[in-house]
């Protein structure tokens, strides 16, 4: 069997001119970075957002275990799907970050024969997006230090540094750090540390902002620091913004790329699932949007955090109406759901899938609540047997009132998704039972939209939040923040904030630890459980087994 | 009257394919990065090492001082007089870093009629070259420490980790920490620290390779730390120099630009000239004078360092004969090597001139010891007087034997430098006083190179080693490092190792510091007085001046 990679190299990608030319993108709005990828310029993204919107797909999945349910596979299986069956097709798609490439896993665009090419180019530094964020995020962390270093005002306390430093690599060495050492002429001695860079507020802020003017107006409103009489310290008041906007200039025309059957593929920025909103940039969806009929979209995790998120932040924030979701799922992780450990796999187990299928369940009515018409999208593996795939099926039509579609574009490609994207298609162009909504008003107390998504999406009995937390909402709520959406840091391994407990429990308690301001993306981060923001690498990184081989090519990315 | 940026802007730069074609290179061997930038194929490059070298031409300086010279205006501007006058020419240039460009400076790309362009993309992320090597640098630091971690073998003794961090940025507060704090989960607690990109081992490495294969080998063979046993640990001990590669494989093709007169120019690596060798890549000077009748190139800061290091280290290593070089001076420098304030440089003072033509005399002789033949590059300013303009090149021919050409491409472009060209083609086509030949032989002992280089270049009456530094020469010598060249690290501002000594000293003491191993660039670091090598930010960092304007252009970045 070929590998991911292998796959990759057998087709050789289009130029870029041409696949740009699917979506009536001309020549001179493309900046190109070698013959397989391009940036659209900015000019050409303003002069289209007069345009009317395709029509915009989601793909999310179920709570996401270790026998993988293949999203992001689905995704560019049901875009190649929708070019075959003749639509004009864009997908949209987060950029895979670096560090982890060299940590446990090789690449990330897609898999089997339904991937995003070039791989390599993709998966390591591709435009310089994440670098040109970690710059931007850098200048500003050094500008702060240096607002201190020369008293500069206002005095900001250097105890109250809420903005550290980031790298896109995987380096537990760096998340907590004492700086500024080593004497008078390199600043005041402070506690530190480095997060990953898809974690930083940047990316987040980066992948809102409708335009350079957004983004700068958002960089500017980030809060960085306190100062000494408690007032918050901006990246606008230490005079960082309109130079990290300069960094970021290029960055933010959105990367043209292609799948494997040349279906044009927009992958554009990766915010974090957890502490950000986990969804690719909002100027590649509304640049997708204004040049295709259909849009085919993910986010990230399961549909509790990535779906949820999506519709009540993204979606709520820039406006966008989705047409239609697809929760992918997989027999083998609802078997996981269900109790079966993962070497057992391979074996047929109904029961656990009885079992799993909860987990499904919960998903397809939670999505049913934004007003968002549902479709199943079942990623086959080999392993699985015909009797698995009928009770799924026959579960979702019976029990859910919902299409459940077998799709094989991993092994097939398009051709293996032709009937989800006919299916998808029919779904939207039925009449829609509820128009889009987000699950909570902006106008809600803070707590309550909390709870409101602890109640409805997790199905949780209770929210613990005390003293500290209810003042902290209390307070920015005071401060003009009470309109903001939430973003929930949890576990995506469960509707609980527990890793452990699959399936769909009830009755939980969602305990909330924190709360983070994040004032130029415009949301609260809600952390509810230990979330880690700077990865570690393995024993065994997959670094040790990444070179080039004799031929040139790049061994180990997958 | 323009600014750079204006003048810049000015030009509409020709297609990239057609400055390369100019030097016959076609177009499937480029790799565009927007229209204006390209990169070359490894290939291409392989292919074209049989071919013949052209002529290589040094552009190098007196003494800097605050006043100003012009280096790579004048390596500019006499590309482009040898264009003019019907040469194939290529300028092989430096990259400049990211982080000085929002400290003091705005950019560093020439200036006036004598830039290369784009100017904005050059001097930010340019085709993101430093963040390739930031992050091989990086992931290498991140695999020391994980390898520590982990308990891997050969046991690292994390006291003795020499391997540091590196950002592209001027940040004081990373020069010196303590990272791997915050309990078990994060590492053993140790002394750490960050320097600019530039002056990483991995940027000289780089610089010196000669292909994929070769960096790979001298990435290899870093050394990162030593064991508890106090042996040497490499890159290749903790398996990373595969993977770094994989990281620069696309940053190792040199960079195509052009001048304003649309004269090629590769502008490829930027290594310190302190603790490096200051110069642009091996690859991108070899590809240039394999496809170029005339290359002109230069080296960093003056001739006491930068010419000596470009060739004791580069020629000498790459197997470079450098044809002529171009002496850069200025009246106003030389006036302040002669003791005037910068304040009243605008005067006519003939006497200060007389004074300061000392420090360009030294240069004059220590570059003919090369057997390299000279002339001098007067580069004029407005407020330099026709008296100061006759006594230097009076002087130049009557007292040093060579030719001393005003030039003037900073206002006129290559119209300004036609007649350095001229000079320039006709010394190389005279007959050669000498061969080239470095100033020490490899053979020689490790102290004694350094004697050498003192007494003969910076005509220090001694060199002062401690008991400690012979030792480590000797060890050094024991260990195999005996035939590396040296790379002394010292003031750029005199010829001695205090910046406060203008003109031409002699008499004065060498005091080496430190010794330091860069086994992959393969020389050896000698270390005569404070070396910055992570810069800090200025009260008022340019950064806050750097803006997108309502045009949605860049401002302040010159």
């Amino acid at each position: 069997m070929q590998s991911d990679i292998e796959i990759a190299r057998s087709v050789t990608p289009k130029p870029i001119a041409s696949i740009a030319a699917k979506l009536g993108i001309p020549g001179e709005a493309l900046h190109p970075y070698g013959k397989a990828i391009a940036k659209i310029d900015h000019s050409f993204i303003d002069a289209a957002r007069g345009r009317a919107r395709g029509k915009l797909i989601l793909v999310t999945a179920i709570n996401p275990t270790p026998a993988g349910e293949g999203k992001t596979t689905t995704t560019v299986g049901l875009g190649d799907g929708l070019s075959r069956i003749g639509k004009k097709t864009a997908i949209a798609l987060r950029e895979p970050s670096l560090g982890p490439c060299f940590g446990v896993k090789g690449g990330a665009a897609g898999g089997g024969w339904a991937q995003v090419i070039p791989m390599e180019a993709i998966n390591l530094h591709f435009t310089g997006d994440f670098h040109a964020i970690t710059s931007a995020h850098n200048l500003l962390a050094a500008m702060i230090d240096n607002h201190i270093y020369w008293g500069n005002q206002p005095a900001i306390d250097s105890r109250k540094v809420s903005w550290r430093r980031v790298l896109d690599m995987n380096d537990r060495a760096l998340r907590s750090v004492v700086s500024s050492l080593g004497g008078s002429a390199n600043g005041f001695p402070r506690e530190d540390g480095f997060d990953i860079t898809v974690a930083s507020e940047v990316m987040a802020v980066f992948c809102l902002s409708r335009d350079l003017a957004d983004l700068e107006a958002r960089l500017s409103r980030m809060v960085v620091a306190e100062s000494r009489d408690k007032a918050a310290v901006t990246a606008g008041d230490v005079k960082a913004a309109a130079a990290m906007t300069v960094l970021l200039k290029d960055a933010l025309q959105p990367n043209l790329v292609q799948t494997l059957e040349g279906t044009p593929a927009f992958v554009h920025g990766g915010p974090f699932a957890n502490i950000a909103h986990g969804c690719n940039s909002v100027i590649a969806t509304e640049t997708a949007l204004r040049l295709a009929d259909y849009v085919v979209t993910e986010a990230g995790f399961g549909a509790d955090l990535g779906a949820e998120k999506f519709f009540d932040i993204k979606c709520r924030k820039a406006g966008l109406e989705p047409d239609a979701a697809v929760i992918v799922a997989t027999v083998r992780a609802l078997k996981m759901h269900g109790g079966v450990k993962k070497e057992d796999l391979g074996k047929e187990n109904l029961e656990a899938l009885e079992k799993g299928f909860a987990n499904l369940a919960r998903h397809v009515e939670n999505v049913a609540k934004f007003g968002v018409p549902v479709i199943v999208g079942i990623n086959r593996f080999v392993t699985d047997t015909d009797a698995e795939m009928k009770l799924l099926v026959d579960a979702c039509r019976d029990r859910l009132g919902v299409q459940a579609i077998v799709c094989t574009h991993w092994a097939d490609g398009s051709a293996g998704a032709e009937t989800l994207a006919r299916a998808v298609v029919d779904m939207i162009e039925a009449p829609r039972p509820a128009p889009f909504a987000p699950i909570y008003p902006d106008e809600m107390p803070l707590l309550q939209k909390v709870e409101t998504i602890a109640r409805e999406i997790y199905r949780a009995g209770a929210v613990a939040a005390d003293g500290k937390i209810v003042k902290r909402f209390k307070d920015l709520e005071a401060q003009g923040f009470g309109r903001f959406p939430i973003c929930i840091a949890k576990t995506q391994s469960s509707f609980s904030a527990d890793p452990d407990v699959k399936g769909a429990p009830t009755g939980h308690t969602l305990p909330i630890r924190e709360v983070r301001l994040s004032a130029g993306a415009e949301f609260l981060v809600v952390i509810c459980g230990d979330i880690m923001t700077m990865p570690g690498l393995p024993k065994i990184p997959a670094a040790e087994h990444i070179r080039l081989g004799a031929d040139g090519l790049i061994e180990g990315l997958s």
